[in-house]
């Protein structure tokens, strides 16, 4: 049967979710590591995401195929909780549909970015939020927001190294939330290309920082090139918040 | 002159705040480290409160003396935040009275404990709160804060190893705060005995749980027996918060 879990991470400490070779401390090496212990066979864990190095992660879907589950659904939370480092844990568990693919069944995923805007950066954000002490100009910052909603060929918007067999994407909502010096972008689409959301995060915050007219987007856009777009926002200030499968409960 | 500095600091990875010969890593001696390369010859920093392990401060008043101050006031925040680490940052420096001590002079302190209350752990609480998955009643716990309000006699909620002249103490307020799985414990007195905001946050728990009944806790103060009171809360939930000098800005 496929088991899709919903996992909650704090990725400060992993090398992103994607096993390597090379670097043993991925979420997916230590979450395949306690689904072994306790379940014995099955097959690879496949993420909605594949999260970079020091990207966090609210509710990740995930998914595997398991002949003989020795654990009733209800108990795997637990049983893998017990097994897992305090930074990672399974949220929930429930059967899916076979051949269900967390990749390709999402309709719609929602990643979110912040900023910690303090004068004197907060302490307790530094691990989830990008620490920009200069003050921003959240109205232009809102005003950028808005060219990116909508399909456009997000090709400026994506670092090399992506394997995408297309760059045009769709980009249902972005808003941007202003709380006591905390700038919160949360933005949702048909799905990303490879550090699409922090490079349009990146952008953003130029735009704030006055670097970049917000009217200068569209024709970014347009111009396909990543040299014209912002800077890479860093990791650290990325969450991936959800993932809506039309055909799941 | 005497300088009033207020840090916020991630306690997780120090060992206190108070300067120990045997163990090197305190918010202490990073900071006076930090002090003596900016300024040279400073007199012994001073804070409010002396954290245990692993609790964190929002804001805490720390006081030293120094003739001869290389830097202006105001930047030199700036020149310590730039050889501290990313989870002790100093918020704001001034001026204050000569003979200001910042534990004398303090009329009221306020901590503030955080408890996890979520079915499944939230991973972005674990540094910043106790966890505690089985469903807490709060309306009871509420109940039991409020006998804590006014002066008592507060020795059965004072470890051992602590060297106050007296156990009397006041608290002025308590408030329990709730937000989706969040319970939050604020108190505000006029000082605390070791580990004092602990032992009332872990018999608040204890109420909670259903373990000791709320009407019990009269009794438990005037008894002055520690082994009367609950359990000692863990230490990364708890937060100072501020202080109150009432003849400084």
């Amino acid at each position: 049967m496929t088991v899709l879990l919903t996992i909650q991470y704090d990725g400060t400490d992993y090398s992103g979710w994607q096993r390597q070779s090379n670097t043993p401390h991925t979420v997916q090496e230590v979450l395949e590591n306690a689904l072994e212990r306790r379940l014995g066979a099955f097959r690879v864990i496949t993420a909605a995401g594949r999260t970079d190095a020091g990207v966090h992660a609210l509710a990740m879907p995930c998914a595997f195929v398991c002949d003989n589950l020795r654990i009733p659904l209800d108990r795997l939370p637990l049983a893998l909780n017990s097994l897992l480092p305090p930074d990672i844990r399974v949220m929930s568990a429930r059967r899916v549909g076979d051949g269900f693919c967390p990749i390709i069944d999402a309709t719609s995923k929602t990643y979110r970015y912040e900023i910690d805007n303090s004068p004197c950066s907060d302490v307790f954000a530094r691990r989830y939020a990008w620490q920009i002490r200069r003050e921003l100009d959240t109205a232009a910052m809102r005003q950028a927001a808005a060219h990116f909603v909508g399909t456009h060929d997000f090709m400026a918007f994506c670092a090399s190294g992506g394997s995408a067999a297309t760059s045009v994407r769709t980009i249902f909502e972005i808003n941007l939330r202003e709380t006591a010096n905390r700038v919160s972008i949360s933005v949702t689409g048909s799905g990303f290309l490879y550090n699409m959301v922090r490079i349009i995060a990146g952008t953003l915050a130029d735009v704030g920082l006055g670097k970049l007219p917000q009217e200068r987007i569209p024709a970014i856009l347009l111009s396909r090139d990543r040299k014209k777009a912002g800077q890479t926002a860093p990791a650290n200030g990325l969450t991936m918040v959800g993932v809506v499968y039309p055909n799941v409960l």
